[in-house]
């Protein structure tokens, strides 16, 4: 079975709802970001993945697979029937690279992550300032669009739908694009991606919070 | 024939090495970031992608790819006998893919990025910080190892290799890291790297400074 190490909310949410849509069942792992440790038994995160983030994902064999992009793609792969992911070799398979990689790098590592473990020393300025012109970029995209590749939901649709949630609690209101406000909310009414946010905001009641 | 949007030294260096390893012939486009201006023409660049940004790949049929993950792994893909990328299916391809958000995300967008583009506002302690820690991770892992994926130069390598190159004048000095320091100076005696190399810092000379 595979293993997810997640923390709840954190960019892992997009990995257990690629899970959940792939129909997989996995095992979850909760891990305290700020401590670095396995909520379970207290024991040291970094001795599973010496990056110290989530999600790490822990294959059939054993082996342990790290960001987002990797992790996404390996499950959408692992039920191609599902349509998660455009099969390789189909253009469009490498427009799904493109957003996860846009997602990766001009919404969560240039903004949410930042926002979430920098708050404190005032240099979140240009950040908050480039985000309004990265948003531009999938709004104008989703104007006349579903998903974001193709015409059904997709891996990259999780890991959108994640970025923008936490953009609201990151003290971004994306009514301003409604474009990605209605996206948002179609995302929110797939049951799969209700039952994995109401999972995680369960948990995260019962744990430090933990940030982007 | 594919078109690349470049700027000499930027994130597309690992574009333009992925193209010639690949033995791609290509158009290649300078753009100057600052003013998002096409050098050839002087016209603005943001018709050309409203991100703004390098690489720009212009596939056969006209169609634009961004992202340097997604175009890395086109350009690969093109030339499948090349072995610049795992085949698809093959579980290497989801480290291939590990390592292209790896160094996008953690090196590129949250330390290069913000050095070189918001570098007067006193707000870079933290990512300066963070990128040791972040470092030791391809580190470790090229202690023993020639390349990133497998036993054979792939576009992850490009990647890698633009990043590491960019970081002496980001003020971080690899010598601290001496697989790094050795896996660079590897690269960098591929002849084709260091052809791409030097063509850009040719055309460095001759029009404004990009960043990374
Ligand atoms: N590039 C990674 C980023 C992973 C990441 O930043 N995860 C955050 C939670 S959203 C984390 O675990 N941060 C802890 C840390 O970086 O110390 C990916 O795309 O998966
Ligand atoms: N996430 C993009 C980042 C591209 C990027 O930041 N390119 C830089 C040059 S290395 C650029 O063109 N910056 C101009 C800008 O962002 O305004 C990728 O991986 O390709």
């Amino acid at each position: 079975m595979l293993q997810l190490y997640f923390s709840p909310m954190a960019c892992s949410l997009a990995s257990r709802i690629a899970l959940m849509e792939a129909g997989l069942d996995a095992h979850y792992h909760p891990v305290s970001l700020w401590t670095k440790t396995l909520v379970d038994d207290d024991s040291d995160f970094r001795g599973i993945s010496p990056k110290g983030a989530v999600p790490v994902l822990v294959l059939e064999n054993g082996e342990r697979l790290t960001e987002s992009a990797a992790v996404l793609q390996y499950i959408a792969d692992a039920k191609p029937e599902r349509g998660l992911a455009p099969p390789p070799g189909d253009v469009d398979r490498y427009r799904l690279q493109e957003w996860l990689s846009f997602i990766g790098t001009e919404i969560h590592k240039a903004f949410l992550f930042p926002t979430f473990w920098y708050k404190d020393d005032g240099s979140l300025a240009k950040p908050r300032a480039r985000i309004v012109q990265t948003l531009s970029v999938p709004s104008a995209h989703l104007t006349d669009r579903e998903f974001l590749v193709g015409h059904r939901f997709t891996v990259a649709d999780a890991h959108l739908a994640w970025a923008l949630l936490l953009l609201r609690p990151a003290g971004v209101d994306i009514a301003q694009w409604p474009s990605l406000a209605a996206y948002l909310e179609r995302m929110q009414a797939r049951p799969i991606v209700r039952e994995a946010i109401a999972t995680e905001m369960a948990l995260r009641k019962t744990m430090p919070v933990s940030p982007a």
